[in-house]
């Protein structure tokens, strides 16, 4: 990057809601593609591709009502270089149509039919009716990095001739790789004036260094998605792009970066689309540390295994130090400081020990299993009174039935119990120890998470349940596995309660 | 990529039961490992570095057994710049020892404390102890992209005089970018002649574009995980970056393509870690296709709207037309023909105006409902009874109840009543239509798969559940979507076993 472009702001556009819904299987609600909206303009993305007007009715109303919502963004819709789809644009009321055509031989060969001297026509009278009716115009070759550089330059200069106000260079297929990307959008850079947008695919893994290659080239604004959803292998994630301009590149843009993780986890619920634990920037492991040498490195100074010139607070994510069979001591250590339990040398080691048998065996190690064992080798909570022990539980559920759950407990010495009933069974016995717990330990124990594991194998599989309990600041979360799904929600519940209540 | 260099072939280096099982809450067993080695040696991978047997008991039985297995790879352990880590590595008999020590200042600050002439003599001293004991030596500069390229050159120098065989380049925190990248690795190409490896780590999402720029300017080796598991947002991916090598920069590995997805498969399996629907190349949605344009162009030809350089084929994958709500005519006629159904230009309208709508209302559109579907509207089979109408059901569970179901239903035509136990009250419920059905149908009604989706949310979210159900060869999905866990797997499985006897 060159000295002058590092006061450059680059614009975010934003297509979760056009190429990201296009990711097959994903369908958002209106409500939901509103309220995804909302997260993106809190969020700073200049543009918000809010959808393609003439492809559905639905996507059309969404479109128009996001278009009303009174975001700062601008909001685009998609169209073909058709008149009718421009229109069906122009009744939703957004700041900006983005139109394309196909333009590589491939496409226009067995896409459109459309021969170089048509699309080269329809680009010039779409876009100047794009901009008759006062909208921005913003121009997109389709399938560009398969596109000659011939046609391509020429396509572009008729899109700036009749007024388009920013063109885009889409790596439609995925196709392309940094240096390549970079040669093209410097010969286009090289012809136009207007601003230059870059719309990659993720097919062989390289959207993100693409789009830095572009911006680098010259591109001024980057089309991302949240969490990368888009056709096939999706377009360029948002939180890596940003980051690596921001962190990797010197430069600006408007993106409040501490809304990325809680932009990400939104856009996962809503669309079903799980992120990987290993996702860049706002995935589970993104700032996680289980192998002792970079564990320790992370507890004595963060940066010595992290990028450092990203960290968790600058994204609104968290660093989290992970047992398991690469666990060290200093990992030992520091959690158990941190709830001012201590160790010899010796205990730590065999603490060490068990830790990682547990977890070889399969089994995810918490914190709590952490406790529980170094409790037992170090004997210094040798016996611990629980404040809630489980007696007898029954629940009930059927189609005709109301699904109710008895419980009889021991609350801090005393015996108590409750009937409630739940929308489930489940809810009915969580119901019933709240209800409890209430009367004896007071109101201020909230349910804060509750969580099934995704379950895959008979119908008598284990079920994993976790729970996060809170009281006060503190955010307790404990697990529950069994063969049984009411009672490892229920086990998982209690857990959390006698941790919570201990410390 | 010069065209002299065309013809070279790249080494894979696979780290997944190293850096991959570092992934903070991974662990394999020892079986596990050996498989993955099995599928590693099939797929073609030059190097496997088996794991780090200093770290624990465990690592070290693993890495031995893989050198045990009489695999064409030559099998690697990880080592420290102590004798007792290379001590350890000799043990398990490895063909290579990869030693590595911390080089950028941060890192010798913060974790070893290391003068940069100990870390020089050190080196030495470590290559010749390993290449006095015969076994091929691998030097890693840790943090080599954060370190003085002035150290750097002098610390690869030293390693090469004392003996190393191959050099590594780790891009330990993943700050690199691939124009920083191509020129860190021409500076070091330029001082050492043994072949040089590169490591990329994937916090800014640029792992794969990082190892491409790498292989650019001079790597002969790549260091890549299946999956791109590894520490924090795991390493380069193999798959992206063999695709990319071959199909971008038509260069040559020893991998054989057309097993990338099954040994995908086979870690997403062993590690718990799954591949998100949008991962490149192995992903579900890689050669998926769900919009109108999309689909109706990759109907005609595949290249349309894919790479085209990369085909589901090349790596064992396979190609989908999926249904939602940007589902457009051609996919419904083709998937109509497919089973030798017919419908009217309206009706094929018709019918994809309802695949949009359930879409929309948060379905998951299955080929099954868009036949039943296209039943009613083409009135083919305008009326089918259902075989079986759950008419009652009652479900006990409890920590000293046996979880038992009693269940009524009309199974064709005959009111039927069963009571079973089971491991919960789930198990217990789909035991009691089994037996009814067994007893109505036949016992060749099989349960496939029963998954439980992730939930997140209160106690009271809502539970989808997925089953497959097998009759012969056809095997049907169904879903069921309650706010009680127990009714929705009931209703899935119910709705599967009509969808197959209706068929």
């Amino acid at each position: 990057m060159q000295q002058k472009d590092r006061d450059r702001i680059v614009e975010v556009f934003d297509t979760t809601l056009r190429d990201g819904e296009q990711t097959p299987g994903i369908s958002f609600t209106k409500e939901q593609k509103e309220a995804i909206a909302r997260q993106l303009d809190k969020l700073g993305v200049d543009v918000i591709e809010a959808g393609f007007p003439i492809s559905s009715k639905k996507d059309k109303e969404a479109v128009k009502s996001i278009s009303h919502l009174g975001l700062s963004a601008r909001i685009c819709g998609l169209a073909r270089l058709l008149t009718s789809d421009i229109d069906a644009c122009i009744d939703c009321d957004v700041d900006m149509i983005h139109i394309f055509v196909p333009s590589s031989e491939i496409q226009r060969e067995h896409t459109t039919g459309m021969s170089e001297d048509a699309v080269k026509e329809q680009t010039r009278e779409m876009t100047e009716y794009v901009k008759s009716h006062g909208f921005q115009c913003m121009f997109s070759a389709m399938d560009a990095t398969r596109t000659e550089l011939r046609f391509l330059r020429e396509l572009y200069r008729i899109a700036e001739e009749a007024g388009a106000d920013i063109i885009n260079v889409p790596d439609t297929v995925g196709v392309s790789e940094p240096f390549r990307m970079y040669e093209l959008v410097s010969e286009i850079y090289k012809v136009v004036k207007v601003p230059i947008s870059i719309h990659c695919h993720n097919d062989f893994g390289l959207a993100v260094a693409n789009s830095l290659a572009a911006v680098k080239a010259g591109a001024s604004q980057v089309q991302v998605s949240v969490n990368g959803l888009g056709e096939r292998a999706g377009n360029a994630d948002l939180a890596e792009t940003v980051m690596g301009l921001n962190a990797i590149y010197g430069l600006r843009t408007r993106i409040k970066t501490e809304y990325l993780f809680e932009t990400a986890k939104l856009v996962e619920r809503f669309s079903g689309v799980q992120i990987p634990v290993t996702q860049p920037v706002v995935g589970e492991n993104a700032f996680s540390h289980e192998s002792g040498i970079h564990a320790h490195g992370v507890i004595k100074r963060s940066n010595t295994f992290e990028p450092g010139i990203m960290t968790p607070e600058m994204v609104g994510h968290r660093r989290r130090i992970v047992l398991g069979t690469h666990t060290g001591r200093h990992s030992i250590e520091k959690k158990l400081s941190e709830i001012g339990m201590s160790a010899s040398r010796e205990q730590v080691e065999e603490i060490l020990e068990r830790v990682k048998e547990l977890s070889a065996s399969g089994k995810k190690v918490t914190d709590d299993d952490l406790y529980s064992i170094a409790e037992v080798v170090t004997g210094e909570v040798a016996k611990h009174e629980r404040a809630v022990v489980l007696k007898e539980l029954s629940v009930m559920t059927g189609n005709n039935l109301i699904p109710t759950a008895s419980l009889k407990a021991i609350v801090k010495g005393r015996e108590c119990k409750s009937a409630q009933m739940g929308i489930g069974p489940v809810d009915a016995a969580i119901k019933a120890i709240q209800d409890i717990i209430k009367g004896e330990i007071g109101g201020d124990l909230q349910l804060k998470d509750f969580r099934i594991e995704a379950i895959t194998g008979g119908s008598d599989a284990l079920a994993e349940v976790i729970v996060g309990v809170q009281r006060g600041d503190r955010v307790v979360t404990a697990r529950g596995v069994r063969g049984d799904i009411v009672m490892a929600s229920v086990e998982a519940f209690i857990n959390a309660v006698n941790r919570l209540m201990q410390g």
